[in-house]
Formats: C-alpha cells, sequence, structure tokens
C-alpha cells in the first residue's frame, strides 16, 4: 500500500513564472522519458515478478518515481502560476493575455485546455500513453529495457539542466538526473545477477545464424567494427547470390484446398489485371484536353 | 538508397490457413516488439548517427528488419488467403462466414476492416505508433534501448513459436529469433565500443546521490540484493526522517509579484473551501428521503 | 513524497487461474475508469490547486487510489501466473498451450506481449492514455469530473462482480466498489464548499440564452420534462423561423484585403467548379462498357 | 434522421484573418472539451436509452452541439482564409511566407498538413480520440458525466473569449459559452429527475468502508474539511497499524495445482536473482578503467 | 444549423439480440472506415470550401453520413439490449453472465465498459481518431480521398451483408452500401467538373522524372503493365548504376560554421567508436561462464 | 528481401542549420501524408495481393517511398545537426541553447526529446501511427485510396516547395514532388486495368437507392452541379414527408423475450425519469442562495 508526506523528497524553488520553460518541463512529466512511464514500468513489472529480492527493488525504485514525478509535476505547477491565475482572472487585456499564453511550446494549449495545471503530455502536448512501457514479463528483458530507459531519462534530464539558467530549477533537475544514474546502476546488478542472461529466455538460436552478420546495406561508406568482424562473426556480403538463406524457393507458399482454393481462384480471376491493357484513366481525364492525347480511346 | 529482390531472406511454408494463428503472428508485424518498430528504430538513428560505423551497422540491421518485416508478413497473408477469399466472394453461408471470421483473437477484425491482409496492428488490432520508438539521438543510450529491444523480439519469437506447430512456421520464426539474437550482440559490441559509455552523456551525477539507496517499499518482504547493498551503495531506510534529501523546506515555492500575485490571490479566494461548511450536497439530494437525514439544510 | 508497504490495503485471494477473467480485470487496471486514470486525475489536481484543504484531500484520494491500482493488478497477476509460467517454461505441447492463451477476451495478446504481466491497457487491449484525465485546472469544473468518475468507477466494479463467481475476488472487488462511493462523496463535499460554484468561472452566460432549450430534435416521440419545461425555460420549437438566433445573416465572414484578396480570388478561380459540365468520371470509365452510355462524351 | 440548414444557428463576424488565433480555437472543435466530443457524448447516449424524455433530450442537445461545430469550424475557416490561399497559390515570396504560417500556435502544421481547413485536432494539434468520451451507458453515471463536461466547456470558452478582442468572435463565443450553462442545468434536472440516484447502480457498498476516509497523505499541511470530517465520516489516520483494511494477510494468493505449480517453480529458478553475487555488470564495464575497481571480477 | 428528426432514415428491425455481431457492426460506427469518419471527412471540408456547389454538395452528403451513423448504432444498440440489461440488472447468474458477454469479438468490453452502448471503437474496441481523416484543404485531392473512402465504405458493408443472415439488418446494410455508391458518383462528377485536376496544385512536375518508372524491386517476378510500359512511360531497371538520380555525390550535407562546427566535432570524438576495438560485452558477461571466451578481457 | 546502398537516390544539399525548417519537414518524414505512410500503405498491399503484376508494382513504388523516407529524413537530420551537436555537448549559455531551440514550429520537443535526430512526428510532434494506412484488402479500393494518397504528397510537398527558400531542399523536395505524380499515374493504370472496377466489389447496389440524391442541406445556397443533377440523378428534396426512405415506421426494434425482456423491463423502470418532477438539482444548489428560488424544494 501506498502512502504519502505532504513534504517533497527534494525541495523546489522557482524564481520566476514562464510558462514556456513549463511547457519544457513537461517532457519529464508527461513525456515518453518521463517520470510516469519509470514509475508505472517499474510498478507493473513488480506486481508479477516472483522473485522476493527483485520485486522488492522494483517496488523501491517505482515508488521513488512517484516521487520524483511529484517534484517536476511541481516545478511545473510554479511555472505556470502567474498566467493559471491571470487568465482564470482575466486581469490582464485580452491581447496582452493572448501574448502572455503564446509565450512558446505549446504554453497556450497548457494555459486554454488544462488551466496552467501540469498536464499527462510531452512538450508538444502529446498525451502519454502505455504504449511507451515495454514491459513483456520476463526478468532478462525487462531488466535490459529498464537499464536503457533509465539511460535515456538521465539525458533528457542533462538536457534540460543545460538550457535552464534558474538555480533552483537546475538543482532539483540535477538531483533528478543522478537519481537516474544510481537506478541505472541498481537495475544492472539485478540483471548479472541472473546467470545465465544471454541469450535471454530458454530456446537457444540457430546455430547456423547465431553468430552471422548480414551487410545488407552496401557501397561506400561499408564500415569493419567489433559488430560485424572478430572471432564472433562470419560476415554475409554476397546476399543476392545467397537468397534465400535456406536455400529453398524464397517464395511464400500455404496449402489451399476444396472450397478455399476454389474461392482464391474466383477472387484472382475477378481481381486480376487485364493483360495488355493501357487504359484510359481519371488521370488522362484530369490532365484535361491540352495534356497530350491518352493513350487508349475505349 | 533501398532495392528489393521478390524472393523472400527465408522461405515461407505454411501448411493450413488458420486466421486466428494469423492475429497471434500480428505480434511481431505490427506490434510494439516487432519488425516494423525495429527497422523503424535504426533507420531513424542511422539517419542522424555521424559515426561512420555505427551508421553502417544501423543501416546493414534497419535493412535486413525490413526483410523480417517481409517475412512475418507473408506467413500473415498465408494464413489468411482462405478466409480472404471466402469472404470476398461470399462462397459460404452467412452462418458459416460468420463462424469463419470469428475463429479467434481479432480475426474479425482482421478480416472485416482489412480484408485479411496484414495489418499493421498487434495481436489485439491496435494501430502501430511511433510511440513504440523510444530513440533520443544518443548513441549510448540508443545502443541500449536496441539492445533491450532486441532481447524483447527475441522471447516474443520465443513465445510464437512455443505455441506453433506448423513446422514451416515453425522453421521461419526460429529463424527470425535466431537473428535478434545476433543483432543484440551487435549492438553489445558497439555500445562498449564507446569508452566510457556510463553514466551516458557529459554531466557527471551530484556525488551525494550517485550511490544512495531509497528503500521507499517497506515492510514485510524487504530484502538485500547486489542492487541495493554492497560497497558500491549506501541505503537510507529512514526515509520520513531525512525528507526532504536536500534539508530544505521540502515545499515548491515561485516568486510571484505585482499583478501576477493579485491574480493569483483574487483566483485563491474565489475558489476557496468555506471553511467550517458541511454543505448539503448533490449525493445529497440524489440519496433520497429514505438515505438519511442530510447534514445541513440550505 | 510518496512511500509504499509491501503489504496490500486488501488482501486478495484467488481461488484458481484464469487468463480471460484476467483480461477482463485489465478494465480496471488500465481502462479509462480504471484506477490510474483516477489517480492520476487527483494527482495532477492536486499539484496545482492552492487551497489546502481540497490539495490534502487530493493527495489523499490519488494515494488511496495507487493503492487500489495495486490490488486489481494483483488480482490479474495471480489470475495469469499459470499461463505465464507454462509459456515461459513451454511446458504444455504447442496446441495445447495455443488453447489455453485463446481462452478469451484479449488473453492471447496478454500472454504474448505481456508475458502475463498486468498491462496498462483495457478489456480489449488498447493501451492507456492521458487522454481518458480530464483535468482543466478549475476547481468547480474538476470537482464535477471526479464525481463523474467516481460514479462510472463504481459501475464498472459493479459489472465485475456481477460477473465474478471467485468468492475471494469478489469480496476485494467489493471493497474497491465501495470506495468510489465514499470518494464521490468526499468529491460532493468538495464541491459545495465552495460558494457559488454555478455557473463555473467568473463570465456569466448571455442573459437570453440562459434559460432557452432548443428543440433541435422533433417529430414523434417529441418529449416534455424537468430539462425543457418549468419555470427555468423557454422552448424554442419554431427553429428555422428564428435562425440564426442573433437576427443576422446566419453566415460566416472576414475582411480579406489587398494581397490576401487577390490570392482567395485565384484560388477560388483556380479550383472553381466549371459551372454547367457533365463530365465523364472514372466511375463512368470503371463501370466498364455495359454499364450504360456515360453522359457526356470528352 | 438530420437535416440541415445552410445558415449558422449564430453569425459568425470575423475581423482579420489571424492563424495563430485559428489555432486556439481548434481547442472547441477537435479538442477534448470541443464541440464534437459533446455531440458525439450524448448521441451514442441517445441512440442506447430506452428512457423517451431522456432520449428525447439527448438528441435535442446533441443536434444543438453538431452546430455549435459548425459555428466555431467557421470561426477557424474564417481566420484561416489568408494563410491558406497564400499558400495555395504561393503568392508570396518563400521567406514571407515561411514566416506567416509561423505567426505561433500550431499555425505551421494548419497549414502545412490540413491546408487551412478546420482539422479535428486540438491546439497543438493532437487528433480528436473517442478516448474523450466517458459515457458508459448507465444513466445516473452519465448524467453525471454531462454535467461535468458542460462545465468544462464553459470554461474553455470563457478562456477564449479572455483572449480575444475580436468583437465578432467574442459574441459567437458568448453565445457558445451560455448555451453549455443551459446544457448544464437540462442534465442536472434530468439527473434529479431518477429518484435515487445515488450510488449508481443496483449494488450498495459495504457498510464498514462506506464512510470511511483514509488519511493517506499526512504531514504538515493535513486539514480537515467537510470531505473527512462531519457525521457521514469515520477518518483513519493510523494506516500502517491498520493494514490491511480486512483484517487478513495483506498478500496476493492464487492456488496452481499439477503442472501450473510445477512450470510456475520451473520459471522461478531459472530466472531467480543468485543469492549473494555481486556481479560485474555493463555499468562497471562501461564506466571505464578509471572509474574504480569494479565490486567482483568474473 | 443541424435539426433532427427522430425517424431514422431506415427502419431497423433486428430479430435477437447478438453482442458478438454488435461488435462486428462497429466497425461502420466507430471504425476507420465508418460513418462517424465519412460525416467528419466531408464536414470539415465543407466548413473551408469556398465553391459554392461543391460546398452544398459536402453539407448534404455529411449530414446524410450522420443519418447512416444514427441507423447503424441503432443497430448495435438493439444487438446490445439483452446483455446491457441483464449486465445491469445482474439477472443472471455471476457463471451465466461471464458466459453471455464473452459471446465473441470484443463484446466483453462492450458489455464492460460501454454498458452495451454503441461506443466509438471499431469491431476491435480501438477508439475512433482523426487520424483517420484525411482531409488537406485542396478540392482536387480532398476529393479523390473522398471517392477512395466512399469505395472502402461499400466493401465493408459487403463483408458485414455477406456474414449476416438477420433479414432487416441485412437490408438496412444494404441500404447503407447502395448510398455509398451513390455518394462516390457524386465525388467524382465533382472530381471532374474541376478542369484540369491532374497533376492537382499548381507546380508542374520536374520534367524528366514525371514519366519514369523506377523498378526498385527486380528478381523472379518482373512484371510489366500499363503502370510501367506504354508510350507514357520510361522504365529504370539498372538502379545502381544511376544511383543517384541527379548525378551528384549521393550524400547529404549541411554547412556548419564556427561555434556550431566546433560543437558538432567535440560530439563526433567523444561518442566515437573506438577503432580496432573487440570489447568485452553485457552479453558476454551475461552468456556465462560455459559460453565460450569472450574475445578480449579488459 | 530488401538491400540498401548507402548513396541516396537524390542528393541533399542543405545550406545552413535551421531546426524550425526542420520541424516543417517532419510532416512528410512522419506525418499522415509522408514518405513512412506511403511505403506501408503498398508494402502492406503487396503481401496479400495475387496478381502478379500489381504485386510487383506495389513493391516497387513501395521500396522507392523507403528510399524517399531516407531523403526526407536526412533534410532533417541536416538541418538539425548544429542544435543537436550544441545542446549534447552544452556549448552555449543555457539561456542561449534556450532560445536556439525554441525558434518554432515543435523545435522544441525535437531537440529534447529526439536530440534533433529526424522522429517519425508530424510537424506538431504528433506520433504516427498505422491508422494513417487506409488499405482494406481489395484492389479497386486500395489503389484509389493509393491515388488519392499520392495527390495528398503532392500537395504537401508544392506546399513545403512554396515556403522554403534553400535552393538545395528545393531542389530535392521538387524530386520528390514530381514522384509522387508518376506514382498516381501508375496506380491509374492499375485501377482501370481491372474491369469492370465500378462499384467495387462483387454485390450490386438497391436499385432504387442508386441514382438517388438527398438534399439533405437545404436554404439559401443549395446548388444544382453534376454531383446532384443530370440523367443520372434523381433528387430528393422533401425528405421529412418521405421519411423513411423504406417506408416503415422509422423506428429501430428487437424482440427481447423472457429472462431478457424481464431484465430490460427492470432496468427501464430501475432507472426512469420520474414522470412530473421538477427535481432541485446540484446546480440550484450551486447556484448559490441569490441565486432566485429553487424550483421545488425536497
Amino acid at each position: 500500500m501506498f502512502s504519502h508526506n505532504k513534504r517533497l523528497m527534494y525541495t523546489v524553488r522557482v524564481s520566476d513564472p514562464n510558462p514556456a520553460l513549463a511547457t519544457l518541463m513537461l517532457e519529464q512529466f508527461g513525456g515518453p522519458q518521463g517520470e510516469l512511464a519509470a514509475a508505472m514500468r517499474y510498478f507493473t513489472q513488480a506486481l508479477a515478478d516472483e522473485d522476493p529480492g527483485r520485486k522488492d527493488m522494483l517496488l523501491d525504485i517505482a515508488t521513488e518515481e512517484l516521487s520524483h514525478l511529484e517534484i517536476i509535476g511541481s516545478i511545473v505547477a510554479m511555472l505556470n502560476k502567474g498566467i493559471k491565475s491571470q487568465l482564470a482572472e482575466a486581469s490582464l487585456k485580452e491581447a496582452d493575455l493572448y501574448r502572455a499564453l503564446n509565450s512558446g511550446g505549446d504554453s497556450h494549449t497548457q494555459a486554454l485546455l488544462y488551466g496552467g495545471g501540469p498536464s499527462l503530455t510531452n512538450s508538444s502536448g502529446v498525451p502519454w500513453t502505455a504504449a511507451y512501457i515495454d514491459s513483456i514479463g520476463d526478468p532478462a528483458c525487462d531488466l535490459r529495457s529498464n537499464i536503457a530507459a533509465e539511460s535515456r531519462a538521465k539525458i533528457v534530464y542533462e538536457r534540460l539542466i543545460n538550457i535552464t539558467d534558474d538555480a533552483g530549477i537546475k538543482e532539483a533537475l540535477g538531483f533528478l538526473m543522478t537519481r537516474e544514474i544510481a537506478h541505472q546502476k541498481s537495475f544492472e546488478k539485478a540483471l548479472y545477477a541472473i546467470e545465465p542472461n544471454f541469450p535471454p529466455g530458454k530456446l537457444p538460436g540457430m546455430k547456423k545464424f547465431t553468430d552471422l552478420y548480414v551487410n545488407a546495406s552496401q557501397g561506400a561508406g561499408d564500415t569493419e567494427g567489433p559488430w560485424n568482424s572478430g572471432e564472433q562473426w562470419e560476415k554475409l556480403d554476397m546476399i543476392e547470390e545467397n537468397l534465400p538463406l535456406d536455400g529453398g524457393s524464397g517464395l511464400a507458399s500455404v496449402k489451399l484446398m476444396g472450397a478455399e482454393k476454389k474461392a482464391a481462384d474466383a477472387l484472382a480471376e475477378r481481381t486480376m489485371s487485364v493483360p495488355g491493357a493501357d487504359p484510359l484513366t481519371g488521370a488522362d481525364l484530369g490532365a484535361g484536353p491540352g495534356a497530350g492525347s491518352p493513350t487508349r480511346q475505349r
């Protein structure tokens, strides 16, 4: 069960209201790399994980991310407090209010639609979606997904720090960024505490194709690196000549019989391209009389 | 520039049409862990990456994933070929067609809306969205995201293999699953060829919070593991007592002045909760006369 | 700041695994009327509300809804525990697994994509979206939205109770349903503690149109009720005769000048319908020679 | 059946074209609180409601909302008429056109993608989705949802009025805002004409939990109000001590047997965290040689 | 302005309730090819079109599509009337209700979430989105889009007719299907009444590339048809040899200067792949000791 | 199978970085009329089409569209190269970086979230969705959809050309625009090579309604054109008098029996509007004491 203390995990001191900056901060509130995504990612994993240690860790971090969501949301609320009040009370002339809420980003939507409250959208106003969450219920995969997610969140915080000169916000963002580093470390430890963890799952790969590198993009710029050369790799350059890789026909087939076959044949015949036709088309009609003679009259 | 050969990268031999199985296969065609997501993830990264080796690798693998998309899509097309034809030609009685397209999954939508063609949806009919793609333009992050994505795709193929007893489909799925293992290996090599790569980005964390583990979920079930104990960690158990972690007030504040302050005060007063009131409410009205006396009459 | 105790707010006792029933329960986990929507609705409102009492109440209830999310998610995890394990371990023959994960609802997607973990989707597999949250940052509106939301959640729980015969699940659902009633009561009290609260906002309506009822749907079935008759209403039946209601032209106009006017005229001329034409069309072409003579030859 | 008269319900007089202002107006055309959402909300409810009076009212108001959609859409079309023509006819130099369509909001997308026609998006360009509609087919809930929706729409119109100084637009917006007030009144009447209407549905709550207020957020700022004190409430402050509220174990459990139990055990063992390990991790590798000694060598 | 008559445009006679069939009908209510999409497509075009004739036609057909939406929604409501009532009144035992609402399609969601009312979703429960609408504000394009949309709607109705044996529903669907044919005819007439209409817009194509057919997919199965041969076409088979088609370098370039160039160089260096490295990776670690020797020790 | 050459199909020469212009170009990268939509539209059709010629054509054009996606994506990458580097390296002061990434459009999101890489979003940041793809698996429909799609893409390129004064970008856009013209021509040829192709599908329309034009929008502005007059049309003006068009009751009905009928009656009674009531409502309560006397006291 969750409980809450009205003190924030980290104090939020904002110098001045700034609705356009608020818009940018939303990226970590309701954006794909933001704190709600983090919290929900770990919380849903925790509910299904049976390993006591991992479950506990996932709940610890999920809970902390909710507290981060509260911090970043509070920053947004502070930055919007001026415009929110002025719009609600109509305390400026229309033209001045219009300018004030058009200060940048999607701050106009934040004011008009959300009334200056922190919305679960990204910095372009796109509503948060659970499509951002990539948990699939296998710990060796989900921990890798978490590692990647923490690294991405770290960078988005770094970018926000780079563009903010409000000292109080900068400090709170620094705290949040640092915690992503710590979380990544935890998830790394948990991943390698599963032995073995590569490849994930139970099924081994097909021997023949595990170490094969398919050089599908060729021409000037073809390069070698540890990802396609060295003792773990066999590189395939002559692709066309080896197509398909299984030595078969390279075609897709299915066995249709009886009524299904008959229906398929009827459909093919009904919708076939008439061979040899060069029909007059809608484009020919639409090109107008001066456009050259259509190739065939009906 | 892309080019195409009409032979598949791996031959697709389907024994019998089965629209419900086709629905399941869609998970790797238009689902979040499927081949379009993979191809687009690497392709968009390639366009912006300036490192010649990584760019080449990303294009190689993106191109191969498009060929995988073609394989899994061909499996879907073969599995749906019967129902597609029978519905288009109305070659069965209504009640029989109705049963045939209600064979499971969202096969009814596949037939009615998409006419048996492979749709860019997952196995529940949810349209593919670029929200599945988590590239952020930093190679140390994007490679981690790619590693995680390949591991997830490997597992979803393993699950599909586990539920399929059509030998031809099983073999093609085995090929596709294996290639995800190979791709994960490539991305791992590319990640560790960046030195250093942890933490990603340029900004270091705040010393004080990098090795801190916040034990935010407590009570029975609290556990130790390498993610919260050992020499890399300091664990915080007494959270409430240390709140906020910066030693400040734990409150959010912003400096409003002049007209903004006045508007904020006016808004607060206009929308305040009247102290001491116990008002009659809509629920009191709606509970009906027999529901006990409302606490306060107007 | 949030903290967590690993005990649930209400004990979850599930008799037997049942992945199809799990699918239905998702409606209150990741569906539009579910607990994540509730928690996020109140949490985001709390961050921006300046009234101390309302802010506290919103945080209380938001926090409790997170604990509800944990309960319903735990029910889903328990119901899926069998299929999750059997699919991961491939402990059944393919055909048996195929049948097991096709047991109803979108249970196939839950198993294949989410591995049996609770996903933030509704019972049809649609990912949760912040578009479900209708907070706009005005307390007299948001409280009404909350009242409505609690009433909806109550009914969806009632429906789930009506279709479940597992005693342990039924009891937990009964608890959750009851709490929605209690929350609705709180929000009603908070709404009527704002005086006045109708109409919301500061601007009054236009006198002439506040009490007007426009009888826009006529014919058999036209009915009177307190919503269109009584001393608060003036009913308009003769609409066409009174169109537009402002007595003007009923047209939309804008003043274009100079270059804009010239461009608009050029566009109109370039894309105008040729008067008097009865052109040969693509449909005429496509209808085929036996379809009757096209009305006009080019 | 619907019919249409080409006169608007209210005359639209726009002074000057202004594509940025058009963007803001879209909030009530294709935004979540806009007129399409209103019309579709009531129309879909009407189709399923069997009460003759409510059905008639819902059709009356749904039809009127379609006429409002036409008004607000006409405002958008007028505001965009200049940029639409100039872009289509390329009647300005490139740099001037570029500036003209970057005048604010998402006006660039409105011009480039929608050609200046009113699009069913909100003011940030997010496409309208039926996820905005919260009808659930129970009149005591749906009427509450409608009441809330009308109150929200009233406020968004008020905000638009506050930022517009074009007299003709202001007047039309005033009309639309007023009609939301009138509609809210109708829905209130219809709700209380159902007796009783609270709690909605048939099932009563569990006596013990109906009047309970759970004080889940504590610490400084804890407040009393009619929502948690008074004769209708019992307040629970000592939560941890009373966890879970049913007096049970607070755990989630399910009975697995036979093959399912065996599979679950196998899965747990295969994916368990190795106890006592402090493994070398990818982060350790990635931190580079200068980052301190990894805690354990393989 | 719209008005409404409570009689339907076409009488709806449903023999028996059938919630699974209701699910299928939703495809034309809230699906991508359904009536709401049609109505909104034409209505939004009408608002921005200045040609009096086309505007009138678009309003005529948009209004009729709303009446079609009412017909198909009424079919859904009738098919769901039984399950709606039984779930609301809990008039069956739990297990029987459970079976009743799991009758097929996404009927479980229709009952649980929408209470049997017609929802603006497709037959898989995907909410309607304005992303279905492809209007771009150019009549020669929009009319082509409308022609295509009507042809698609015609086919989806045909499919529904093919699987329905309820005579009353079949007749109503036949009416709706026929109207799509009539509407397609109207839009064709309106397209060809614009002269010329191909290519759309004002800008001509680049002479050299207008008649070029790029044979980008080669190998067995290469075919000729009127789309790539005949007097309107020049076919390019030797693509690689002619790459790029403009005779340039085939590379992407931009001129960076000063600070931008310096930053770009710094970024490239910081994130470069170390040449010649064959690093130990996370996959090497995760493969476990028995997996073969990692290629390089740190 | 796909393969790739690192040379572009058309050389991309960008003069200067410009992140706001990059935002606009995204419309053809990840927007609804953009190249991914085109490629996926034709590729998915190809997989299911059995006609050898059409299948080949669809693969040719799908492959070419992928190469176009690469061109437009490369333009975006070049335009963003400066801001990407400066943000990653923090090579400007905060306030300057803030200004640089707020240069217009949704360029702030492009920089913060996507790091300057081309994202699969439109110019407002809306993620690409497969809901843009309208293929339904019938060639006579899908080809019409393709014709319309090509015409739309042509126009969006024309608009981009009109607002760009960078000569290199303008030339590349001109190439891409021209290819859409060529593709439209191919699809037109393929459509008319199916004989007949109108109406699509097998079922004929109902004779009585095929040539009927319903004049659903009346009043001033009613117009005649080839879409509603001439020998192919019968126009219905007196709609109300002819309602419903089938001569029946114009009502929706279903036969409920036994338990279903009983439940429906119980539901109707439980939720009926009490006749004659003029209840006190929440709005009456909320209007406050000074708002006039509520019409009825409880």
